[in-house]
């Protein structure tokens, strides 16, 4: 089996629909290289793949691509919809709420079509609340401190009087959206890569490839993997970026460990 | 006076220091266009253009720009920090936290800076709590959805049982961040449009600038010196997509206010 | 002739159709300035600018510039298909597959408009086969290596035991793209600074902007004039750090030609 046919059988199984009748330069290529030759590598499965798929094709914004990964993870039992939801919202966080906004709405849409194409009627949606936080102010943002500080592997915790990491990173993304259930940290954790990967602010590409490796929820293989498939999905300017942290980041985790 | 010197002269007003000698093609159309043709234009004032500026700049993360706009902004006078820290969290909802966490870290080293250069120490931050929000999770989310109608100018609010409605834009964005004190409703709905015309999903880019003219926040004629603002610091592909978008949400307006 | 009517001429010119009557302040900012000062200056082609504006208008995916853009290259002459659907491919590569997905559906449409708009039929695509690259993986991947060091100008290439520097970089990017016919090295090189200009990753900018002043493919002024037709395209933050990079390594390229 050559690669294009490799490819081709690939695409089938990861999108759940044949590929189009194609023959352009990009076309061909995605075919040969990107499901020929990334998707079916080992150390990251295919359903984690889609957790660093699905946020580049939400920034990127491309509604086709969008619309086809949204659908074939739900569509093949990779994700479920609980888990569909929770990773929009944690998009939302790191990749701004209206590129989630596009990304909620695909959601809906493919969601229904999905369940007519099998003849069924969409379950109603799971009830939000109670949430999984504290209600008490105080108490919220102390478990937002706490939460900080076990999800970055660091000793401390930004400070409260600063409308950014107080109302911001202790009260809402630490203190509730990362302990939300419903997604496991692993899929957190490459969610957040990708968007950091993308958004390439230097001090959150270090901390969060950084603390998915040193939490042992992503493994070395596996990080490495993530980079190579960031670069099919965003571009190999930002993914060569990723892959030089990533390489610093195994050194840094290792010399701690040895320490340790 | 000259196209150059006249931009010369704006860049020390609005920078707060002299424009570096720099006559490569793009640094002198900097000068001659961006500061001699675009912050000197009426209807948008120079501390609104900074509400489209610092948004731009922190999306595009170009160190020196964000660095640059940011001192310029404090050291005017034309924002004051509770107002620049605001923007940074409004900004993290609308941009995507990663390069939020940079802006912030930005305005704390400038704020440092402005406080060094003159001599003295930077006053210390306000507390954060109380927070202006109930605290109950159902009145929170009530808050949320009342809120979601006024600012939207809608007459629903989404579905609560949805992570990124109900916990997401309900709970946090129009529940909280929206309704925190330190930051005009004027320079909320600047700092918006910025980050959805950036962003670029449909939706979004739609509500935000109908509900900024609807609700008469921003005028017409402000909004159109958005647009061009907005070329100049993300670029004409995205402002052409953005002057269109207000073309037709000016029309709609225009509509509504005849039938109304 | 006032800059408006140059503006409106180099419009028409350039685009290939009439500009539209908007008298908005970003839409004549676009006539004044865009077309009026940026696209005729010396330096920098007509067609060597449409390299530099079309990975701008895909990746920022405002869909009318994106159509325009690509009908214009296309229906001018100034781009064959051949290499235009190549410059798809290489923005997919230094841009993301997901926004090169839509690239590639405008490139499909837009051929067929033109054919349609002549009275013509699309002549029927070219066959992709035969590679320009080794089937057997271990030539495949010494030819990757070849291949990075004589495009990126450097005496070394990155480690084959990675995924995205061997699977990647090597064995696809370095290995297979860049050596496709059909698009010129000094096409590949405006798009790619373009590419690495919006994604601004730190270390490929630099390599990028080196290899392309140091292999001669693009002289210096050529490149001082990509930074401010770049800034039109994609905004001034951006293109500010493009030009210091630019600034860097002009004097970089410099100092090694004394030397050597």
């Amino acid at each position: 089996m050559n690669r294009t046919e490799r490819g081709r059988r690939e695409f089938t199984e990861v999108m759940t629909f044949a590929p189009p009748p194609d023959s352009t330069a990009a076309a061909s290529a995605l075919i040969d290289f990107v499901f020929g030759e990334v998707w079916p590598r080992p150390a990251l499965s295919r359903r984690d793949r889609r957790f660093v798929t699905l946020p580049c094709v939400a920034a990127a914004d491309a509604e086709g691509p969008l619309r086809d990964h949204v659908y074939a993870a739900l569509n093949s039992g990779d994700l479920t919809i609980t888990e569909m939801r929770e990773t929009v919202l944690h998009f939302a966080v790191y990749g701004g709420w209206p590129k989630a906004s596009r990304f909620n709405i695909t959601v809906d849409e493919q969601w229904d079509r999905i369940h007519r194409e099998r003849g069924q009627q969409p379950p109603p949606p799971e009830p939000l609340l109670p949430l999984p936080t504290a209600s008490d102010p105080e108490l919220r943002l102390a478990g937002g401190e706490q939460s900080f500080k076990d999800i970055n592997c660091m000793p401390y915790a930004p400070i409260r009087d600063n409308p950014y990491s107080g109302a911001g990173i202790l009260n809402f993304v630490f203190g509730e959206m990362w302990l939300r259930p419903g997604l496991g940290m692993k899929e957190r954790r490459l969610v957040t890569v990708a968007c950091v990967a993308f958004q390439d602010a230097p001090v959150p590409i270090l901390s969060h490839v950084y603390a998915a490796l040193k939490s042992r929820d992503v493994s070395f293989d596996e990080m490495d993997e993530v980079a190579l498939h960031f670069a099919a999905y965003y571009g190999w300017p930002k993914a060569s970026h990723l892959n030089q942290v990533i390489g610093e980041q195994k050194q840094r985790v290792l010399d701690e460990w040895r320490q340790g």
